[in-house]
């Protein structure tokens, strides 16, 4: 068994081989915490969990990091007369970025935690290693590769003659974008900030040795991901909008300080509404709470992993509800076939085990290759049905093979069935489901007395809870309304 | 209103007036995160979550900060050859303090959201201000009060002649205890490291101007507390056992530095068990992970709250089976109270207003009187009480008004019924409570058609899941076992 991966670095799917065997050191750019993480963010943080997810599976000991940018550009407005003032003002009356920070740190965590994403082994943050980032700046002007002005540090990108391999930008044909980049201060105007100068009205500010100021904004990744995966480590991820300027500075910080770096770099690609990128300006900028307040978040999940993580998402009306129907089918699938399996005497059933491992072998190979998630999920389709198809008999053994297989694939690696759902959906201890089969019962028991009207009264009564009936063969199942 | 509390730095009950007016600023000693935390930290998170929570009820804007102490004294053991030897070795092989850390961290936020204690507005990390630690430190030494021994700065102690007047302690009586303290370099044994050279073995370690190492144990709660609430800021607090000598050296290092630092100090007492102080020596060392996982974290929450914060709380089968009975009144009182209330007219009714009001102010002065919880739990019983007593009628307005007290106290101030909880046992909107409905009406149905079996399997049923009946003159109610 080989992993490929599509290596952004080379433009192409590689073998992924790691630099200590038996280990994969992953880190993932993350969110920046003075806002509320959106639709893209879910996706790239789900795309990268399942990654993560399928080294697990194929055996690797991951230590996944992912950082938190708190670094604020939280400035204090009611301040006109620079930094004295503010040290005057009692504490407790200024704005503390870091409380914002916080705050929305906490919502994001929350809304991963929503999503079943797994934490990071470590998630360091901006703020928690100003001396580390400092150190490197120092590195930087120490090899020529930077050069401190009025109080900031820039990067010398000519003095970096592969600047742009990663994103395939030629340095002369870089354009010269934002405001900043055109400081007058600076040697040339592609250069980038290592470190800020910080003016008065700036709230959060370290002492360095070049006066008070703040990192810029690609130093703290290059940084973190060496002190905790070392210097040439395994996997660099994040967004393709990351791709450049973001990753191919911290490759020029990184390689300008003397290390090797990542050796693969993977890239998710974003999420679409309606066929749109999403954008404040659109007006079709929605937030994971949002998002979370009217649907089931493994829904979104389950959009994000019907496409291939190199591939545009599409939330629309249209995707949901096909999600939606996929979830329920999954879930429905599950619980009846768990009741096969309860029902079955020990035994196996050659034919039914050999269908389970060859989906099996489908899913693995689809991941395999550069982590294809949709065909992986044609793979649990093929299973679901086998489920759908067994006949309850001397079949137990196999059944419990096929249930592990699916666990393990939907539920562990999807990460489809996260125990918060079942504990909101089901309750302490099975409550739930035995209250449920207890007004089945008593539907049966009013029909059997003909009392007809006390057991239509109580199907409605049940839908308005959300609760469906379906009368089967086999007797009546119910569902959940997602 | 006036809050009275008792400042352990003055010994005697003082009349709380804020550094800024309707503010409060309050820093509370966290957890170190490399163990999970036991029923002891508990008690003091809880204990001043309470307090916390009552500061907002009487409309300060709190700024509520708990530090994480993350500065691991984790070794690598298999290193016998130095720090060279740790470095040349794969990153990923070595053991990451920072990923032990950070799982502990989690478990430790996990217990908190289980016992309902909100979250800090900043939990700042130990290892996430390294540099405001140096600085302190430079300050110190700037200032005679420190001096730099081999790669470590320890603070003089008999430089400060306030130094044990929290603790009440004399110098001159001061015992040197540890090994640490008997260290050769140090100019005198009482002195404490606030910077500790980095042996080659010790795994974290930092860049400072005495070499490299980590910080002392107490300089991070002075340094953090002043960045976040400022020089001179309410409230301090802790556990009693933190009193000496952290709390004293945070006061030496801040006076030292040149800062006031806290106005009032104030500490929580132990949990004992069964009448015993919990100690792993003794066998009763039960972390908060290990008591959820068999009790309701809202009995635990229960009993913090029964006891003073000054006095010793006590843990034992008999606290256990009187806060559960406590609880259950609580949460069956409070639901069939909505029940009458949904059932009510609307109208007032000016005695059972009063009785309320009073109930409302035996609990404020309670309260505010160094936040006497037994004195406040008292007025809640008795709230409760009116709750049972009053009839339905044309009353609906004076029973809103109690429901809204009742849950501003014991649902707010002490935090009794988290969201949470009501997630787990009552299901996604009310569906629960609606199937149980159903349920009683089917036992109902049963009876008036004689079928008593049946009537008797339901309610055997039911007590299988957790579920208990009682029948009374308005109807059969139902109680979930805790």
């Amino acid at each position: 068994m080989t992993i490929r991966l599509f290596n952004t670095l080379s433009k192409q799917k590689e073998d992924f081989v790691p630099t200590t065997s038996g280990r994969v050191g992953m880190y993932l750019c993350g969110p920046t915490v003075y806002s509320d993480a959106h639709l893209g963010h879910g996706k790239t943080a789900v795309a990268f969990d399942v990654i993560r997810r399928w080294f697990v599976y194929r055996n690797f000991k991951v230590r996944f990091v992912s950082n938190i940018t708190d670094v604020g550009h939280i400035t204090d407005e009611t301040s006109d007369e620079g930094h004295d003032r503010i040290g005057e003002r009692a504490k407790l009356e200024q704005l503390e970025p870091m409380e914002v920070a916080e705050k929305y740190m906490w919502n994001y965590f929350h809304d991963m935690e929503a999503l079943n994403v797994q934490k990071p082994n470590i998630a360091p943050r901006a703020t928690g290693h100003i001396l580390e980032q400092i150190e490197m700046v120092e590195t930087l002007i120490a090899n020529g590769k930077a050069y401190e002005r009025g109080g900031s540090v820039y990067f010398r990108v000519r003095s970096d003659p592969d600047y742009g391999k990663l994103s395939g930008r030629k340095i002369d044909e870089l354009e010269v974008g934002t405001r900043e980049d055109v400081r007058e201060d600076k040697e040339d105007p592609l250069d980038f900030a290592l470190w800020k100068f910080a003016e008065p009205e700036h709230l959060m500010r370290w002492k360095s040795p070049w006066g008070e100021g703040f990192p810029g904004w690609h130093i703290e990744c290059s940084a973190m991901a060496i002190k905790y995966l070392g210097e040439n480590f395994d996997i660099h991820a994040g967004g393709l909008d990351l791709q450049f300027p973001h990753h191919e500075a911290e490759i020029a910080q990184a390689e300008g300080a003397g290390y090797k770096f990542a050796r693969y770099w993977m890239h998710g690609n974003m999420l679409t509404i309606n066929g749109e990128k999403m954008s404040k300006s659109k007006g079709n900028f929605t937030t994971l709470q949002d998002f979370f307040a009217t649907h089931d978040p493994m829904v979104l999940r389950l959009i994000y992993i019907q496409s291939h993580y190199r591939s545009v998402a599409e939330l629309s009306a249209d995707t949901i509800t096909a999600a939606t129907s996929v979830l329920s089918r999954f879930r429905e699938t599950r619980r009846e076939f768990v009741r096969k399996l309860e029902l079955a005497m020990a035994g196996h059933d050659a034919a039914f085990e050999k269908k389970i491992d060859f989906a099996r072998a489908q899913f693995e190979t689809a991941m395999d290759d550069d982590f294809n998630t949709p065909e992986a999920l044609a793979a649990l389709f093929a299973m679901t049905k086998e489920f759908n198809a067994v006949a309850i008999t001397n079949n137990k053994n196999s059944l419990e093979m096929g249930l592990e297989t699916f666990d393990m694939l939907a539920g562990f690696v999807f990460g489809l069935f996260p125990a918060n759902t079942s504990q909101a959906t089901q309750g302490k201890d099975g409550l739930l489901e035995g209250l449920l089969e207890i007004a089945i019962e008593a539907r049966k028991s009013y029909r059997l007395n003909r009392d007809f009207k006390s057991s239509d009264a109580l199907r409605e009564r049940l839908k308005t809870l959300g609760v469906q009936l379906e009368d089967t063969v086999d007797g009546t199942r119910w569902k959940l309304e997602a």
